[in-house]
């Protein structure tokens, strides 16, 4: 029978909150695991870098982040050892990623968390499992995070999730015929290409962060759920 | 930038609850992505099954569940179309997955949900991340579904889930050399049997609720977060 | 019951003969091969686990497959440290591996070798293998633990080995069109779920014997051949 | 529990006879499934190629395979449909995987059989693992057929099995660490040679095997058991 | 015996220049395999994308690249239609890509070729296998573009690419002790970065050309030989 | 007849150029990556082998090798330690890969290569990209080794490919429908036999100099750019 019961869950009032559940664990092992991700948002990677000076243009681009969203996202924080490398992905990122003609928002979403749980990657999932609860629900981002397939999609989402699925694990075998299914799909040439550039995307800042250690916002795991 | 914002996390007051996230989703767009779960919670999986009749003691176990749970998992109500099935599963799940020496309720948990994110099972993530959530906290359970290397283990607990992937992903090249890895983390041959026999067991549900396109009660994605 | 004894060497003169063969090895390193499968039936897994005391229930059962079989398999008496978890493991295989709506005991059969000869498990290939033999002729047998696809089946075997392999290898992938495929092959739904069950308990017991290094009953390897 | 009853192996007086299997057994599937491997000695290839001329040479190679073993081994008539070809696999065997300077006959079959069970070539698998059977008993015969990790082997033939089948396998990643291990077993250059000699010469018959549906003579199956 | 003669080398008077080999091959043969690569500096990818205006600066950029290479290479070409994505793309390859700390362009190249390698992508090979050669030599771009590990590289190098390869293939596998590798190897923590950042970046170019068919120039091919 | 001299390297001083190239390399590093290829002519396995005696057979072999194309090719070398298996060798290479009967000598190397290619062996990919780019031009040669699906192949040359790579990377999957595809694309049943045995080949030696380490002789590289 599943561990949880009704008093444990009635002992969590502040669900997002990042303590260790206490209720039902002994105390010693509940030590032991403290998982709490606070850790996570002190040492963002694995790595040792030197801090870096931000520019004014990324001062302010941190505060906004800081006031629209209330934290800096962590992949942020750990470009900011040199500047234009900050500046460069933030740029790369809105160009290539978020200037799409017709994918939404959502879908953007939706195709880094498909890609980014095909390469098992701990920050990426997180940050974009969020983002995909947040724009279509909960379990949308759930169905993201553990087996696209799972999620009963529209012909044109699921053409979608299957091309950039497929484009990370076997991107050798991606060909005409797979172009001509998201055409049949109803995207367009320049959908294709948005497709792929965000499902690239993604299959970079997985290894980026999977090669760094890269350590998610504690704050995402809790929200939209 | 991530898309959430403070103002939409602001809208959302229930965050547990499962109905779409409206806030910054444009309406239609969000009809199409009704993923709410609701669904799952009527049809549990793909197969047309007649119904069975439960004996007096399943038909007390599933109330007991009702009691304690405040549902009763579908698992248990997708074998129901046969009594004596439904008994077997049970019973064998106590006594080869619960029945365990030494190992942990966590730690029984820990395996089983990352096998069951090695085998990309929507059904036992959710239900087994739920109650890794639920024991150990939301970010142990996180890492346990996305990634289990993510997460900074006690020596003994990182052997333990080592061991249960290999078996999940190649048990053929499974050797003595692992066992011994096992044995120098601390564990007892009794316990290299409750981990097999735990990683084992969710090798055959896995495989049960993909076949079975079983769902997952909803209810479980927004506990213990 | 060791198979290869001198006797039953000694009645292979002929047909067996094989010209390099018989003649070109030194009785060294015969002896040094001594795989007589003898120590298989002695030492039956690779963990030291205190015996435990048999229900008068397990008892008559160790005792019935004496007479039936004349022996008990060592699966059995592996599970024998704990009564309680054999009579559940019991239990269990008899309500949802051989309690099936139509599937045959042949098929069943099948559909267990099959998957253990994807995972390369020693116990399981023999026991299965042989009971495939025993059910369907030692040629069906040997193609079912060699190579499924080369055994010309009807449609339904086909469609049905194939869901069981599919569902061992990637059951991630595993969607309602492969449920389809069973479909139109002439199963029910109850059938899918019956092939489903069979294949998945054999994953799991495919895990548990090469976690234990179970050993199969050398009475096994020379029946029915 | 096994199908296999002490009856069954009672009416079995004749092990190697190539029967159906009837105890136990409705008439009517049985009938179904005639796999007695009979079509497997008449149809050799799925393709139709116009018979050729035998030379003297090669009409007295396979008349002493007849007086030897009995029959032609199958993969000779396969390629019986071009002399030259037929006398061209004939010699390279002889002088690429039969003349080695240190491998037993043993050892070579148990490549030959780790190889072709990586592969699943139904062909080699049944020829090479009955190959085995003879000269180091019908336990090793199988081990190899089924996993070869399976064998308690001397380090040595350890090592020559582990790099036969990383060379299968994963032939990119073979480098000069893996012939080191095969030295610190004992294997001289010219053995690394021969090794690699004859997995790599199994790797090209069971692709030729595989590539034509080539069936291996009925009359391996039983022998040896 | 291989088909190049000295008289066919004879006849290539130009080695670079990319007309058809006519020699030994019958006049209609050659016809059919006009592979001249010419086609693929008039359509550079599969997709119908309405070209776009270029800024004064990429205007510049691409006069700059035909001064000094003769030519401007189709990926800039094929970001074209969207000055703002071509912008974006030039400074991340600037900034995360060539701004290294202590890597050498050789070293960034091998990165790019070895990872193109892996992701066996048309346009990467040709293009960075180019740049290995004209910096490396020829030997060593082949062999960055066949197999790494033919290479008999410093231990540096070495590392570097077992890095960046496993990087690429399973990143999900990369943990603190492949950082250390780095780092015995003599690698910072900013190498460390400037590795990952290279090879993340080409896993991300790979499946953009990948999923638009991208085509190298052809001149590509004949240099640095 | 290396390709890389001194000579050779001066006259690339214009096509060539790459801006951020020429001037940027340091001469100890140049001099640390000595690749030449040099030490492949010199050193052509890593085993260490008595040479053997060759037979006037094989000695008029290797003279005609040496007038013909200006080398004798290193797998030759590689097998004369013993002259029996270096004419076995010869013989069927000779009987079974270049006795087709209506591949070209184009098409025996196109699968030669994309067979080594997948297998990412360093001596066969440099012979036979070698021989294709003599064969059908240099851009066909550099598809066939990066990605046999770049080139725009006829419905029959990618029909071959196509099971020569399945049969390479999957062999236990070829089955009927696999020779019916071969079929409909015009090819024989003897054409079938023929591209299996070409493919098989390759298969073998690819696998014979990955475990040798058997290094290409240098002057391929530079040929027929």
């Amino acid at each position: 029978m599943p561990q949880q019961t009704k008093n444990v869950a009635k002992k969590r009032p502040v669900p997002t909150k990042r303590s260790p559940v206490t209720g039902g664990v002994k105390a010693a092992e509940a030590k032991v695991f403290a998982h709490t991700g606070a850790e996570d948002d002190v040492r963002i990677t694995a790595l040792e870098l030197a801090p870096g000076k931000l520019s004014p243009e990324m001062e302010a681009y941190f505060k906004k982040c800081d006031e629209k969203l209330g934290f800096v996202p962590n992949v942020l924080k750990a470009f900011a050892f040199d500047d234009g490398k900050l500046q460069a992905f933030v740029d790369y990122r809105q160009q290539l990623v978020q200037n799409t003609e017709n994918l939404s928002k959502l879908e953007i979403e939706m195709i880094a968390t498909a890609v980014s749980a095909q390469n098992r990657c701990f920050y990426c999932i997180t940050a974009h499992g969020n983002a995909v609860r947040q724009l279509g629900g909960p379990v949308l981002g759930e169905m993201m995070v553990q087996n696209y397939r799972a999620a009963r999609l529209p012909k044109r989402q699921r053409a979608m999730l299957d091309f950039a699925v497929k484009l990370t694990i076997k991107p050798w075998e991606v060909e005409e015929e797979d172009r001509d299914k998201l055409r049949r799909a109803g995207f367009t040439d320049r959908d294709i290409w948005d497709i792929a550039s965000v499902a690239a995307f993604y299959n970079m800042t997985n290894r980026l962060a999977s090669a760094t250690d890269m350590r998610p916002n504690s704050v995402y795991h809790g929200q939209a759920r």
